[in-house]
């Protein structure tokens, strides 16, 4: 068949258009091969033209004049890797509207303005790809929209966050979430100011649009209820390695009789579960369905190059099912209810702090039993003259557990914060140890 | 978009069969909102019409004349679910050369006969697609088609055959090997005649499958080197643990400076990497690129809705490509030579047997010296009278550690066999401990 020739433009090159272009030119002939297609970067939109590039464009490639790529008419695919809200978005719909596909790896963009950029894809009957705007190479989206389409995915659950992992990863190792944070730091996972990550911002964004595409129901941003690790302490760490498990920053997003829960926030994993052993900067997202039991994909969620092969294989895909009417463009097709913040349940792991004297033990069981919070497993652990309770429970709806938390700290016996994290575990609590 | 309409015909209607024709019904608006297009099964070949279905045809649907769905002009695409090379052969070949894309869940007729199958697909201008011919409903074949397309992916390590992964699983729970054999047979995960998995033969053919498309070079059945799982032992399983490893029965293909090595058999993973969490009957492949680092998936690797929910995402995808020329049928692009049996270099356990008497480590540690095997770490535990000695080598080359062998077993201190048993570790050698 004959090679068709298919002209690209970029929105943006730095670290990731710079390696898209590479990627292109270097990986050309593989990928004409195997798909019959010839991408060739033609334009390239940049603030500044004279700054120095990590892959040389060609004379003329780069404009600062987004009209420029407009108006190139033999443009029908644009990859848009230039980050943020603005201008990025009004790029990318006046693009889509002009009867141009587009590739982003915007997680903001897709999470924020994703209805009103795939409306306007399928107005002008083009395609809005965004593999590369969750966990980078790890192909989740289009594994999700293509491979699982029959399989009725009812639950995601994902490490989608590198820095978050890496410094969860460091304190298992013995750091303090400080020191953890400094090396991340130094190494590059994290930023000056990490409260993207480390407030789980930056995997909201990314759980909402996984959520957004397993349900085939819109997630707003909004819907997600979102704790980061700044809370997580040695004590948790401690005791998660006493229970077998691995503390986790989870993005988790569950249908629940035809509602969506979608949350991020710390979670005791289980160290059988596939994603317990993810460590460091990596990635992994497990998808949960009928007809597949459970698929994990685990990979590199961040990087330039890693970003950049998820941008081309979007391109590639776009090139690849233009014109047979394949995958409409949003992948919403359903308007699915948000379940109530408090109602997911959930096993916990409990951690309470109160005097040791005759008596409290039996208090603390009341405010649980009162909330019909049941207890599978209980430690007391004498602790600096007081006495620490460590809880795992049945299955208890996430507001209960608060009330009977709530209910704890206002006894005369407490001491210091109750807190529960989730436990995610395949074995039943029963089968639990505590070493 | 208007809804295209997509008859389809199988060839078998057994467990497989009768779960496509279950996902698209039942799943079938889901597929339309998705996708655009309504798959319809319209025939299904049987060789007995009145024999019980696992999900009840309508009437007219089964037939056991070939020829019937040959001359239906409507079925444009057909998913073969019957397994085995005659009659699936010759009618998945005549279907093609007829015009219909074919999507087939057979690894035996991929691995054998998949040269012919690609170049009548290519010749006819249609699909030949094979997601389930691999892993069941671990998108591993999309995902190196489609999405790693721009990766130079060079090095591919599974877990791709269940029952092994089980015997494996429970000798390391303390069973035997032929214990853990007849509970697997209990389970239904071994057949009665278990050669073709613990062998090593069915993970051969999927290994093969995954480097040809992996590489893009036509790996033949006959290249792999293929040992099964009979000669792993209950010392072997305890050695690996005190390395901190898993004993796993790996499918390998590795790219070294153009060519190409195919190899199953077992192998102690290192318990920090993705493959060796992989408990019980579960399937994982990890990709190893220049772009991508690594990408894992893992997932369930058998079953009937679970292979059926592949054949149905191949059904979609073929769908949603025709006639774009997008993805060459072939994923063969050129031809790569074989890398000669023994020059694969790998870290290596070592276990052998010797009289405990002076001088006799100095002969060990010469005769493993005079074929460049370098030790990392050696351990030497008394044993019945005799010394067994533990042996992890820095990376030496297959057929090296086979001649020092040879030699070492010649000697007249030899007691019982020297084994060798490559390790699989992303930490270097130096780093691992005995415990």
């Amino acid at each position: 068949m004959a090679s068709v020739d298919v002209p690209v433009a970029l929105l943006g090159y730095g670290t990731v258009g710079a390696a898209v272009h590479r990627l292109l030119e270097e990986q050309g002939d593989e990928i004409e091969r195997a798909t019959g297609h010839r991408l060739r970067v033609v334009a390239a939109l940049v603030r500044d033209r004279a700054k120095q590039r990590g892959f040389d464009p060609a004379d003329g490639l780069l404009t600062t004049n987004p009209a420029e790529i407009l108006r190139n008419d033999s443009v029908k695919v644009v990859a848009e890797v230039m980050g943020g809200i603005d201008p990025a978005g009004g790029l990318v719909l006046d693009l889509l509207r002009s009867g141009r596909s587009v590739v982003t790896a915007n997680k903001q963009l897709v999470a924020r303005r994703g209805a009103e950029l795939f409306a306007a894809a399928s107005a002008a009957g083009v395609q809005l790809r965004f593999e590369a705007s969750v966990c980078a190479a790890i192909p989740v989206i289009k594994v999700l929209r293509e491979s699982l389409v029959s399989t009725n995915v009812h639950r995601v659950l994902g490490i989608v966050n590198g820095t978050t992992n890496f410094i969860l990863s460091e304190m298992e190792h013995g750091r303090s979430y400080d020191d953890a944070l400094t090396e991340a730091q130094r190494l590059g996972y994290a930023e000056a100011d990490p409260t993207d990550d480390v407030g789980g911002l930056d995997a909201a964004a990314k759980t909402a649009i996984l959520a957004t595409v397993a349900f085939g129901s819109r997630v707003p941003l909004e819907w997600v209820e979102v704790e980061g690790i700044e809370g997580v302490t040695s004590e948790h760490v401690t005791a998660a390695r006493a229970l077998d498990m691995h503390i986790k920053l989870l993005g988790r997003a569950t249908l629940v009789n035809g509602r969506v829960d979608v949350r991020v926030g710390p979670a005791f994993v289980d160290a059988r579960h596939p994603l317990a052993a993810v460590e460091g900067a990596f990635n992994a997202v497990m998808l949960q369905g009928d007809a597949i039991r459970e698929i994990t994909l685990e990979g590199p969620g961040a990087g330039g190059i890693e970003t950049a092969s998820a941008v081309v294989a979007d391109l590639v895909s776009v090139v690849g099912t233009s014109g047979t009417g394949f995958l409409q463009n949003d992948p919403v097709w359903r308007e699915l209810e948000r379940l109530e913040a408090g109602e997911l349940g959930s096993n916990w792991y409990l951690r309470i702090e109160v005097e040791d004297r005759a008596g409290v033990l039996a208090r603390i069981a009341q405010e649980l039993a009162a909330q019909d919070v049941s207890v599978a497993r209980l430690v007391q652990q004498p602790a600096d003259g007081h006495a620490v309770l460590h809880v795992v429970t049945h299955e208890a709806a996430a507001g209960r557990v608060e009330l009977a938390l709530a209910a704890i700290r206002a006894l005369a016996e407490s001491r210091g914060a109750a807190t529960a994290i989730p436990v995610v575990s395949e074995r039943g609590v029963e089968e639990l140890g505590w070493a």
